[in-house]
């Protein structure tokens, strides 16, 4: 019975429901407000972040149930990372999965605000992780920890500073990694220890845990520039690859497509060695870390 | 001894040594962010909000060795939000604290990143409570929620959101309060209830402190709003009062300077009566209410 198609399509379906019932309603003064956040939290994404938490959780043997604070958490901070990204002085992007940006919708002021506002409901969803899923506060004060420390200067905030900073030059190799590390690897990695922890992972477990999260997102974002590529040399008619248009140094541009399917895979190895003291518990991590090689074809 | 001048500028002095150990350092990777975070943090500003913290520890009799964490936070919270309504797109303001604004200084998108890295930091250096300070789990998780209610979409964030909006048309005295309620006055109440919580306040302590706060913001946005009308009315030459450019409704509009100037005094008032239960202990918020009403003159 453990199919990740559906356990991950069961699973997008209650994170969406957890994220429809903690965000403010949109009827909630200011409406505007609360309706730009639930815009770009609700409605769409893999879930991708939430269900490692999930994973982590489960391949520790801890009770996934009490996953539901964090899952929604993880996936507010995604969802304005998403926001700002997008903003005119960012990335400047309109769309964003298939429906227009925060800014275009809201405008410039209301989509930082919105944004604002996710970072910040994130962590009041953890604070009410002891009462609403019966997590000890110790745990939960770790796992605060974590997700400030995955999302911050270091962080998430820290990835997306660099690559706005090495827009002007194409940035070498050791740069793209610290790019990637963070923009992307470091709330992987935070969701992934947050699990963990609540699971009531071993020192031994949360470290391995952490070695699978580094693969993970180092594999995830070797295939994310194959998939860029790819889209533009294949499908002709298609917007040109984003990536290429800004000088954007990719994986595929610094060591050629084949060589960057066989690093994805090396990486998607090294994930699944990292798990190799767990039991078959930790089948939704073997599972995800496989899909992530399947997204390059 | 109980001078507040000289525990002010005492106090100053220490929320800044402890600013400055907490934000990642200049040389930090990547530096350009850290230097952003540690411009508009460092160097300036009152510091109220972390003398509130102090002052509602210290009225329950806690150990106010224990408020720097906190104090921090609230003091990067309070500065991510100045970087954030300075922003082009928001309140558009070039100056802040006498020197150009940061995003004048590091760019716009710098400028986002660089207030959501210190919203973040600040609930990072809010989970190190425990290790730090001796800040029990229970007492950090509650305080966790507290400064993210007060900080988030019906808080902080709220208040600047229905600025923003009631901008393009002079708002009723109803919004006027909401906004006044909550883009100021939301984090001075968090921050109080947060010191008091770090005090081992009573519940009944608790919101006595509560309603401190409530007064306690008024007080602070009507004589912010007379100091921004006699500044016009009294000092020609200067730039003009900037709310009433903007066409903001303010008490001295609505109410005029005389009426105005009474309702802050009623405000102090009611901020005293409040702590009518309390000690000597109290005598620093007793002094900081009493502070606001010498502003208006």
């Amino acid at each position: 019975m453990n199919d990740l198609t559906s356990t991950w399509s069961g699973y997008v379906q209650e994170v969406e429901r957890l994220l429809a019932q903690t965000l403010p309603a949109e009827e909630t003064y200011p409406q505007v407000l609360h309706e730009a956040m639930r815009y770009s939290t609700l409605g769409g994404g893999k879930r991708l972040r939430a269900l490692l938490v999930m994973g982590a959780c489960a391949a520790v043997g801890g009770d996934v149930q009490k996953t539901g604070g964090l899952a929604a958490a993880v996936e507010m901070i995604h969802a304005y990372s998403l926001i700002h990204d997008d903003l005119p002085c960012m990335d400047d992007d309109d769309f964003r999965r298939g429906k227009p940006s925060n800014h275009v919708v809201y405008g410039e002021a209301m989509a930082v605000l919105a944004g604002d506002a996710l970072l910040t409901e994130a962590f009041a969803e953890l604070a009410r992780m002891p009462e609403k899923y019966g997590v000890s506060p110790e745990v939960t004060v770790r796992i605060v920890g974590e997700l400030a420390l995955g999302a911050g200067s270091q962080g998430m905030v820290g990835g997306q500073a660099v690559d706005i900073l090495s827009a002007e030059h194409t940035p070498d190799e050791e740069t793209l990694r610290y790019i990637h590390s963070r923009k992307t690897g470091a709330l992987f990695k935070a969701a992934l220890r947050g699990g963990a922890l609540l699971g009531g992972a071993s020192e031994e477990e949360l470290s391995a845990i952490t070695r699978y999260g580094e693969w993970f997102g180092l594999a995830f974002q070797i295939t994310d520039d194959i998939l860029d590529e790819v889209g533009d040399a294949e499908q002709l008619g298609k917007p040109t690859g984003r990536d290429q248009d800004l000088g954007k140094l990719t994986y595929p541009r610094l060591y050629g497509l084949e060589r960057s399917r066989q690093m994805a895979a090396e990486c998607v190895q090294l994930c699944l060695q990292a798990l190799n003291g767990f039991s078959e518990r930790a089948w939704l991590l073997r599972e995800l870390a496989a899909f992530i090689l399947q997204r390059s074809h």
